[in-house]
């Protein structure tokens, strides 16, 4: 394939830019059905309480109800493991956390539902159900969780103690360990150590669109749901083993998403709309309120995080160590393993020591948030290389380039890299008019930091239709969030050698298209649009044959580029050739299904000037410059999209964000308004430098670009306002009051 | 392939049965999307006028009003011809019947159109729209139509006179002609002739869901229709091409079909939809109600039919020779074509001359109907046959077994029989039951008749999934109305060796599928079955490669029988292979295309046994059986009700069913009260005889089965009403008034 394209690097408009912008595009909550009911979850308003009773007898006899369930009505899981992709984990807690059975976990924590012809009777219905509880103590951050006396959420949870169950009941569902070299001898070698403790709170993905489901439980045990998700199969999956059903009972219609960033990945309403559907006989819809989202969906963890690191004169990084302690919320999380795998990911270090601890608390269980675990682990260890360059007295860029993670080097957690970019975004910072230009005036102050994320493959499938006129329908399995249908149809378009206008996407539901995992992991435009690209290489293969038929010639004497097909001097164009299928033997469908091993990993860098206004604290930026490693950028205006959206993301997380939780347990900030994530108003353009480094593992060379870039802001943010007020930050969010707080520390002075 | 099967021959649910039981099946006038207009359409009350002029303007101020559509919102035709599948046909023929332009031609065609934010206001707006008309003289039959000083509809339309234009204008837009042998010769050797010359009434198919659509023309130019018909892609087609747009830019949803027998294919209402929406920027759904349904959709031809033939006194037909004009109505029609190509199909004779026309007339334009043009051809034919037999003392059924068409038989139009079951069907009605019992009674007789229908190939397309839990998503194109989602699936579940139950068929939108042709000809089970058939091989073929994998050999080592992959002692289950799929590199999807020619044409035949009120002349059924040639029955539940429902509407049009028209062109009885099709209480069980001569151009030998049990039930109905009578019918239908106009000419008296 030549590396010069037609339609790879072009910015065409998306094919579903019209229904987006005019209102057309069907999200769940626009869905309807004949004979919709309206569901009502019943929450806890206590973070940790044993259910002693549930009485729905009131909320049964009361007007418009059709049907009020509870756990009662799941299955009974009793010991079983079950594993949706993420190992071996109890069905109790994948149903526990659907509904509660026996205890509630967190305040939000679903109890109970009702389905009723309207929503207005359902929540009144809502109130009539008694539910006795028993509150007991709860704990609320990992440190806490971890104490010897401190309450337990889950008898039954022992902790995996370096590969071993071990112990008796715990908060902390395991304890890993990462190492290389001989971290004593490499910290022995350093002229410099930096050591520093961080604190980060939990911060919501905080998509606009609020989760939703509606179910058809139908009366041939077939049962369809209507969803916005991230992934219509793992609904599909999640769905039926919740229900006990096997998957293919279970049809999966994905409507359009209103932002997810790995929150609408897990399953919540699904169940419960089908056991209110199959007692009422009525499908069902439920949704949630923002209050819902941030207290019954998954934030992403806070965390307590220990760097230390050590380097020598001349500024090579000889030793580092970590500990991690994530926040799982209530059921155990999977969010601290590829933290610790990415804390340091970045560098080629000989000595490390990373220790990872995932901690149950009282809060939402958590979910993934672009690029999970790994912008707790950035902001930590960029805070320390910062700190070791200004020790050193070394440009912080020249000290990770020298440092900086290259091809062969091998991660904390064993892999050696393939083909990275690394070096190559640590140069374009550099080299960036950004970096280059002279940052002046009081309180001001520049920070960088880069940061890493994996990247993932998974199953995903495509099939391509032949249309007479020279188009293509084409049909995928990913949720679109960020323009993956065009993304995907263009990688079709360039094999095909035709426009892609002329290519029509639809993302299929769970019946009409092949296994396709989630859209996450910046897997998307990876992996489905490798599976476009077979698929469209299947096409070709069979237009080649039928060229042959025309010209009376075999398949393996035809050319096919650039969309025209030659033999001896033959000659015919793709739109041609599709005029001429009908005569030639039929249609033409072109079909591929992919489970690629060459993600190619993804490492992306910040550079940021602030100003901290020493009377409140507040942090304004005055330039934000975002770099990333893209593989190929097959449309670049996404691309930047991505960057731009994941620097915003870094940003909130960095300076705003944060659940702010009463001492029982309560979010005391449950709402856009007082959530406060960053508005347009608060943000400067947020300038995008693709750098493309081609991933071997692609045909084009496609790395993913959804997540990345918000690893290194909330660190780049922290080493800005270091240089703007002399203080190191050691928690996010770093908000007015934190800032102040540290402001007055430094000078030991406290305000009159 | 074994001819044990395990999936084929079984009777188990159709996949869709649960949804249509419980009227949760999705029907075009469920449909509903926000901010949906709704139109209604003005329609002619005159057969034929000029139209002098349309004034909208009153109905476009109506309070509620946001579009009004005529014909000048149609793009120009000019001179334009187009092919949408039935050969060269000008584009004006194809808008002036979606929208009448200068003239209306029956009553009944569409005007022009509102659309408003109620159905009501579009009525009530309807009634202001001016259309200023000029009435000519009109004419109903084509008899009448072809005479020297008929009122012409088509100034441009030309006869096509044996293949070359020829003449001024006419209303016989086609006269053909097929030869065989000498048919001078041929009556010279013949001991007994017959002539006859018969008529028949237009009918309607009669299917119980008027038809409907609902367009969005959306801001981005694309076009989504929702509609009720036989073929998405023919309505794509069509409406992209009454629009002048690329196929690419309409999609099309196939809602569920209440019937449809061949009415469902011509397009009506999409485009009208379609401009209405552009017009006013929103969705615009139209119904038509029962009696648009009668006036302006397509009913199946009137016809006259002289037939003569000859034959030896030891039963050896030698010379026939038929006159068919059939009514085309407003445009010229395609149904004498197939009705010549019939009429003396079931027969092997040396010598043949039949000629066709095909004639205009003031009644709706025609479409087909279950076998189109069979019907009325072999109640011609069958009668006389039935004659022959009685002139010449022979039982009927020895008389038709003496001269059956066999592979090897030339028919009248040139093509040569390949394995055909004509003889195993009169065969299976001599050794029946029903015709070895005897019938006794006054006023009762018994009468056979025997007929044939093609069945096509065409295109068809599928694609399967193949889910971990073992379960395979089924895609087609094909709308489902017969069952065929069950008999498609079934045809995969042979090959993977899996439960039908294990296959979830989808019937998908335009997009979703490669291209396939209408549910029609009898085609679906055979071509699409194809298509599903050679997809599972597909999937067979990957499932080895990984099977192969797994064992480290080679797939070519791998044996597939009956779901179980072998080699070398090795063995898995598809299902087991299923959960290993995401391991062994990524998910199966299978997919195949095919346009076969390998269509094996049916055979049927009736055994009716009838009681004439000598009275009232009303003919009650007291035993009917219904034979068919049907290749091989996939689900013989469907065969069989497939089978009964032909028999049933081939009642319909025997006894009771006509569009009985005023003088002016109006047709009386445009309800289904008075139009009188047969109701249960009408009829008798209608038995079935299910024969099996496997087609060999198909894997497991399928025919059709959909339409040749319509063709036979009239003419047997006519011999039957003779043995009771002594009344030789020479019209359908054969009512009441009919048979006792027939008894009365018998016996040369006039009532009192």
């Amino acid at each position: 394939m030549s590396t010069q394209y037609s339609v790879l690097g072009t910015r065409p408009i998306r094919h579903d830019g019209a229904d987006k912008v005019t209102g057309r595009a069907l999200y769940g909550a626009d869905f309807q059905l004949a004979g919709l009911l309206h569901g009502f979850v019943v929450r806890s308003p206590h973070a940790h309480a044993r259910i002693k009773s549930i009485n729905t007898a009131k909320a049964e006899a009361y007007p418009g109800v059709k049907a009020v369930v509870t756990a009662a009505d799941l299955p009974e899981s009793g010991d079983r493991m079950v594993d949706l992709g993420e190992g071996a984990t109890p069905l109790s807690y994948i149903r526990g956390n659907v509904l509660a059975k026996g205890k509630v976990l967190y305040q939000g924590h679903a109890v109970a539902a009702v389905a009723a012809t309207s929503v207005h009777e359902a929540e009144e219905a809502a109130k009539l159900i008694e539910i006795e509880y028993e509150p007991l103590p709860c704990v609320l951050t990992a440190p806490d969780a971890m104490k010897e006396d401190a309450p337990i959420l889950h008898e039954n949870l022992i902790t995996k103690e370096l590969g071993e169950k071990k112990g008796g009941p715990s908060n902390v569902a395991e304890h890993f360990r990462f190492e290389a070299g001989n971290i004593q001898e490499g910290f022995a070698k350093a002229d410099v150590i930096v050591e520093r403790e961080f604190n980060t709170a939990t911060v919501h993905q905080g998509y606009i669109e609020p989760h939703n489901a509606t179910v058809l439980w139908n009366n041939d045990g077939r049962v369809q749901v209507w969803t916005s998700t991230q992934g219509a199969f793992v609904v599909r999956d999640t769905t039926a083993c919740v229900l006990d059903l096997p998957v293919a009972k279970v049809k999966v219609t994905p409507m359009e998403i209103g932002g997810g960033f790995g929150g609408k990945i897990p399953v919540y309403l699904e169940p419960v709309a089908a056991v209110l559907s199959k007692k009422s006989g009525r499908p069902v819809k439920l949704l949630m309120s923002r209050k819902d989202v941030f207290e019954g969906s998954g934030p992403t963890p806070g965390s307590r995080i220990r760097v230390k690191m050590g380097a020598t004169k001349d500024g090579k990084i000889v030793a580092a160590e970590a500990t991690l302690a994530y926040e799982a919320g209530a059921y155990p999380g999977a969010m601290v393993g590829p933290g610790a795998m990415c804390i340091f990911a970045c560098y080629d270090i000989p000595n490390l020591s990373i220790d990872g601890y995932d901690v149950v608390v009282n809060k939402p269980s958590t979910a993934a948030y672009r690029a999970p675990g790994a912008t707790n682990a950035a902001f930590a260890a960029e805070t320390v290389v910062d700190e070791i360059a200004e020790k050193l007295g070394i440009d912080p860029l020249d000290l990770r380039l020298k440092n900086a993670a290259v091809e062969g080097t091998r991660r904390a957690d064993g892999p050696k890299y393939k083909r990275i970019g690394c070096v190559e975004v640590l140069e374009a910072m550099k080299n960036s008019e950004h970096y280059q230009s002279k940052l002046e005036g009081p309180n001001r102050g520049r920070g960088v930091a880069i940061g890493y994320w994996f990247n993932v493959g998974l199953p995903s499938s495509c099939t391509l239709s032949v249309n007479a006129d020279g188009s293509v329908a084409l049909v995928e399995g990913s949720t679109d969030i960020g323009g993956t249908r065009t993304s995907i149809s263009m990688q079709a378009a360039e094999v095909l050698g035709i426009p892609v206008e002329q290519i029509q996407p639809t993302v299929a539901d769970t019946d009409s298209i092949g296994y396709t995992a989630v859209t996450g992991g910046s897997r998307t435009t990876f992996a489905t649009g490798m599976a476009a690209h077979d698929a469209a290489q299947d096409v070709v293969r069979q237009l080649k044959a039928r060229a042959a038929l025309l010209w009376e010639t075999t398949a393996d004497n035809v050319e096919a580029t650039r969309g025209v097909f030659q033999s001896n001097g033959h000659s015919i164009t793709f739109k041609e050739l599709a005029e001429k299928l009908e005569s030639t033997g039929g249609p033409v469908i072109g079909s591929a299904a992919v489970n690629p091993k060459g993600a190619g990993g993804s490492f992306a860098g910040v550079v940021v000037d602030v100003e901290v206004d020493p009377e409140t604290g507040k942090t304004d930026i005055l330039r934000f410059t975002s770099v990333q490693d893209v593989g190929k950028a097959i449309h670049p205006a996404y691309v930047e999209g991505q960057m731009q959206g994941g620097s915003v993301q870094g940003i909130g997380w960095g300076l705003n964000e944060e659940y702010y939780m009463s001492p029982t347990g309560t979010m005391m900030n449950s709402s856009l308004l007082d959530y406060r994530m960053p508005t347009a108003l608060d943000l400067p353009m947020i300038d995008t430098i693709i750098v493309e480094v081609p991933n071997p593992g692609h045909p084009f060379g496609v790395r993913g670009v959804g997540e990345a870039n918000i690893v290194p802001p909330p660190g780049a943010l922290a080493n800005a306002i270091y240089h703007a007020t002399g203080v190191r930050m050691e928690r996010l969010p770093m908000n007015p009051p934190a800032v102040m707080e540290a402001l007055w520390q430094k000078s030991s002075s406290q305000p009159s």
